[in-house]
């Protein structure tokens, strides 16, 4: 218990970090927590957002508060949105009996939230001009012995690699149930490698980071894919780069429309569009016996569960989990392996 | 795809009858449909709560707006609360088409929310007094073919077997997960029968309608289970109905008091407590590789998904699926065969 941080809570006593007001952000770590010497904090866009519109993009007022939070929290975690980022630091310290892989000197991404990860800063952020989501700042943060933390690959630029973080997730646990299906519905039909009996991989979203990283890793788990896009220019950049056996355009929040451009129902659907709504038109894509995984924060929980009574649907939901163990290299690997994802992500920095 | 009921969406045009402004309720079937002469409406508790204060529970006035609704939307799907309720009657008639396990003469409840169900009223429900959610009612109501539906049981109330069906998906959800997990990890120890490596199954408010029946359904699948609840009242209720193995009181919403109720991680942990904030510490009383199974609509999907990955959890979290196929006649069955828990329902529909 102790290794989810609870003796960093200062107040409320009891909560967990995420939940805690305040937390003791002293530099001093436990037997089973890590020391991170902070480069830069990446702010989340709907934390930054607010806090540029509060103080109506002057830098100095964002800076201002950005450093009141920190200080008066022990972390950064927006009291209006709830959200935090993520940070990158260098390893200092290691306690004893951290289970983490990491050892002073790794150059690291940590991948728990800001909101629950205790953070001192020494710089007064001089470094930052307040106008971007991305802080340069010195200081000191702590990861528990329960936590998640990537280290930054040699061989990819740092911005790539905090993009394939940011939905590292998606891809691994698609791949998982793509294997557990395997496993439970098509043994034989695997064996005989008989492509109509190959397991149907619908994702929902596909021309984008995560849709395009679940694609990649459900085909090579052996799916056959469909990706379903929002508009021409999405579906001619995924037909270019092949990374779908189909792709057909649809509004994924019309339910209809998405079961007509998936066709033959899908044995697993991966919702990968950040928009409220698609409950629906993934479970009606979702063959019976099939798995819809959700991996937009936009979904509803009252939506998918009344959604799928009301379509008598027998389908498996999951709510999609950040954290698989391995999901980071998992993640990263695919981007080294197919260049098709590589260059999509790259335009996609690029555009930013 | 006309499974579905498009056909009887009148406005907006295309969307799914759940979604629709209005419903066609005319009484002529479709090849696939099933015409219901209906007996009683069931109003969800949220609803005629919303109704009763509106009007001030004026019983002529909260069912005058009844009527305004089901002759507007031609389905009972209060404007206010999105929500619905169920309905009794008697099969009429069977479309060629349906694959509705009824027939004619049947005593149904509809298993389905109202809010999609075409709905027509003739009496003017004359026979309701508008101070209670039970309202007798004459008129019509159709069932698509992909719908749900429950013969209500020659030897049990309907109220009995309504407040069955109304939490049914739990238990069987439950009893098919605990199956999975038998299969997947521990199907050397299940043959060998040592206790220790049974897949233990925790179950947060265990002692209401939902928790009592899925405690019956974990033991029944080989589980040992552990109820946590509320208060000493729950406990000993609990207790002295020999539900489950152990029983322990914690508030479900706090994550390290649930933890710790729990004591080593259960395998299987199933949420049935209808109030808000109880993901982290459903999440933090599971093993890793474990399965957290959400039934509560008060359940928020960023809390769940945000949660596991900031305790660095490797937990399956699924969104509590009301439909299994069968799981009305498995839930009435389970009433049947285990005593304690038809004792407990009798009580809670007595207190009611």
């Amino acid at each position: 218990m102790s290794m989810v941080g609870l003796r960093r809570v200062v107040e409320p006593a009891g909560v967990l970090p995420q939940a805690a007001w305040r937390l003791d952000a002293s530099p001093e770590i436990g037997p089973d927590e890590t020391r991170i010497r902070v480069q830069r904090l990446n702010l989340d866009a709907a934390s930054y957002r607010q806090l540029a519109e509060k103080h109506a993009h002057n830098g100095d007022a964002i800076r201002a508060e950005v450093l009141e939070i920190v200080g008066t929290r022990g972390k950064m975690h927006n009291p209006v949105t709830g959200s935090g980022g993520m940070l990158i630091g260098v390893v200092e310290e290691v306690g004893p009996e951290s289970p983490l892989p990491v050892k002073p000197g790794d150059r690291v991404a940590t991948l728990v939230s800001l909101t629950l990860t205790p953070l001192r800063i020494t710089d007064g952020l001089a470094g930052w001009d307040g106008l971007s989501e991305q802080v340069p700042a010195e200081g000191t943060a702590i990861l528990f012995g329960r936590s998640i933390v990537g280290v930054l690959p040699d061989d990819l630029p740092p911005e790539l690699a905090l993009a394939v973080y940011d939905v590292c997730g998606a891809p691994a646990l698609t791949d998982r149930v793509v294997r557990g299906h395997h496993k439970w519905h098509g043994q034989a039909s695997v064996e005989a490698g008989t492509a109509t009996d190959r397991v149907t991989v619908a994702v929902l979203g596909g021309a984008g980071k995560s849709g395009s990283l679940t694609l990649a890793a459900a085909r090579r788990a052996g799916a056959r894919t469909k990706a379903v896009v929002v508009n021409e220019a999405e579906r001619d950049a995924l037909v270019a780069a092949g990374l779908a056996d189909e792709v057909a355009i649809a509004d994924a929040r019309n339910p209809v429309a998405v079961a007509e451009a998936v066709g033959e129902p899908a044995d697993v659907t991966v919702v990968c569009v950040d928009v409220p709504g698609c409950e629906h038109g993934a479970i009606l894509a979702t063959a019976n016996g099939g798995t819809v995984i959700f991996f937009s924060m936009a979904t509803s929980f009252p939506a998918a569960a009344l959604g799928a009574e009301g379509l008598a649907a027998d389908v498996t939901m999951l709510i999609g989990n950040g954290y698989v163990p391995g999901h980071a290299e998992f993640a990263v690997d695919l981007l080294r392996q197919v260049p098709a994802v590589r260059a999509l992500f790259e335009a996609r920095i690029a555009a930013d």
